[in-house]
């Protein structure tokens, strides 16, 4: 076998990862140091504040887990639950169903309020949900949980009100922001999130492998008031925090490259603004949709619950959904992602996430897309994507 | 605050990450592809060969988990035991007290065999205590855990035997070679192995981040029979099969980068040989032993039992352990280990690790050590290295 690597060029823009900035895949190739070394440490530091500046918080335990976005999911969850716990779990997409598996994973007692995917979640049915469970007893809602944004669908769930009723029946507030944050405006202190967890790879644009996470005083406190120790080792918060705590105690050795990555990419995401940022996503979304309404097509998504981020556009009846992606791949180098779950086949997934959210790439993607699909509409699509971004200017 | 980076140059012997070669830090900075992309699935089959290779293996369950090596230990372990299994775990260091604690949160009945640190364990008492445990049971020997190469003490566990031992008590042997990978014999089919895990910042050179791990044909199979399911679902083989299998069924978003730079590092293993690694990681380590002991100092492990990449050097009486380890690494930039749990204060902890092995770096660090400890035999140790230095040569 030939073992020279060979990797093409691709501009991403699928469901994540998104284009990395030069200076990040600098970061990247930094000659590495120890973990315990004065210099790493005091980057960790930095990347801690910097997180909470992302997240919009002043909690104390904000850093970024060893692993993918899904374990930062698993460490939120099994840190709160214990066997018998109460959870109720809104599902609206893939995400949301694999919470629900991963808390009935840790013992608990989970009740799911399902809606059709693309939809988000009426806070009534939330609230008759969360007011079914016994109060005071072990089967008490402990966690209350949603996903911000579904990677799955491109709906976004609002989540004020859903925080005020999680406190009301005294629930931890657990929220999935893996493909919303640095993207969207999201509050976890202002709107009462409990604990967020994150991805790396959409709009903080950094390579996957890192999960940052944020706990508030009121989770800290229920893990510190655990009857048993968590079922994952390498996933407890309590160890987590002592690593990356003043103690430094022992835990994992931290994947340093990858800090440094999240450090530089942190870094820009704080020259930028995060409000900058999210006019930059909003802007580059509504011509994204101008021109693929002016193709013919249409989204997946109720105008009202659209991520700027992630746009899901249905795939017209008769086309090869995953013909159209492979040209892309093949002729431009362009990824664009595939529907899961029962949208498999349904619908393409356009991200246009952190550095991938460029005009340039909201008119390359249409200008593709009108080619693969044969749609003599490819000019009028280029004209109404430029005139929602010369509004704006 | 300010935002610039700022990292310096460091020589990395302590007990992990080592020196990274500058291909795999360029690799590291390959701009990304999608996790799903042809060219990526490509390379995901080609890490798979090459970490079979690594593991001396046939192996088809082989691929890197996506997070460090403490979490390809607890994926060894929860994969494999369901509440009230039995587990027979060897302790002589603190990978080995990890493996139990772990063992201990998925349930397991755990029985430790310990002996002093530094030491290795006798089959004899591994024997006698898989001979305690009821036959036939829920609480049968499910698992017989030791670590190969344990990186608190630098001692070298010999394995065949254990090996034997397991199977013959119906019990699969599970092996901790977080540290021995790419840097000594490991023979993970010839020797019985049933599952073994690594971590990629050691003797493969490549940054931490990813846990390769290969379960057998018996293991996988204990993966089927089981009654519940996995308690973690990040870890669940089950699921990360499936996605670094023919099928791709989404499961997580791969650790992109690092997989580029375990990839160049698994071919720098490959091209160098297993056979001619081992023999440089023995040689330097030699030389090493060689110069340590003409410093007048002592080696914490006996000479049968010492691993060739992780050296444990006695801190003598009145020296000031961090001190010393504070002067290599603000005067030459040195990274050295300390102690870790009843050896902190009293040992360093030299690793002459993949790209860190080096003849150079054997007489760096004696010639740093003599100046730092203020011996007038640093000429003698100097002298002592070079000669086992010339003597293979």
């Amino acid at each position: 076998m030939s073992l020279e690597m060979r990797i093409g060029k691709r501009i991403l823009l699928g469901p994540g990862p998104s284009d990395v900035h030069p200076r990040v895949l600098r970061a990247l190739a930094t000659p590495l140091v120890g973990h315990l070394d004065p210099e790493f440490v005091a980057l960790m530091e930095t990347v801690k504040q910097l997180l909470r500046e992302t997240f919009r918080t002043r909690n104390r335990l904000t850093l970024p887990i060893s692993a993918t976005g899904s374990a930062g999911m698993e460490a939120a969850l099994v840190n709160l639950l214990e066997p018998g716990d109460g959870a109720v779990i809104c599902v609206n997409g893939a995400f949301g169903g694999r919470m629900a598996e991963i808390a009935r994973r840790a013992g608990a007692q989970v009740t799911t309020v399902e809606v059709p995917w693309g939809d988000v979640l009426d806070p009534d049915r939330v609230r008759s949900a969360l007011e079914l469970l016994p109060r005071a007893s072990a089967a008490a809602p402990r966690v209350l949980a949603v996903v911000h944004a579904e990677t799955s669908t491109g709906a976004r769930q609002p989540l004020e009100e859903l925080g005020r009723l999680a406190h009301e029946h005294g629930a931890l507030f657990v929220v999935d922001a893996v493909t919303s944050l640095g993207g969207c405006p999201l509050e976890v202190d202002a709107w009462g999130v409990d604990v967020c967890y994150s991805g790396t790879q959409k709009c903080l644009s950094c390579p996957p492998g890192l999960s940052p996470v944020t706990f508030g005083e009121r989770a800290a406190e229920r893990i510190r008031t655990r009857t048993r120790p968590v079922q994952s080792w390498y996933l407890d918060l309590s160890l987590i925090e002592q690593y990356w705590g003043e103690e430094r105690v022992y835990h994992h050795t931290a994947p340093i490259s990858m800090i440094f990555a999240l450090y530089e990419a942190l870094r820009i995401v704080h020259e930028e603004g995060l409000e900058r940022r999210f006019r930059r996503h909003a802007l580059h979304h509504a011509a994204l949709v101008a021109g693929v309404e002016a193709l013919g097509l249409a989204m997946a998504v109720a105008p009202a619950h659209r991520l700027p981020m992630l746009n899901a556009v249905r795939v017209p009846d008769g086309v090869d959904e995953a013909g159209v992606r492979r040209r892309l791949l093949e002729r431009h180098g362009i990824e664009i992602g595939a529907g899961l779950g029962p949208w498999k086949g349904r619908v393409w997934r356009i991200g246009l996430m952190g550095e991938s959210s460029t005009p340039a790439n909201v008119l390359l993607v249409l200008a593709a897309l009108g080619e693969a699909l044969g749609r003599d509409r490819t000019g009028e699509a280029l004209a109404a994507a430029e005139r929602e971004l010369a509004a704006a200017a």
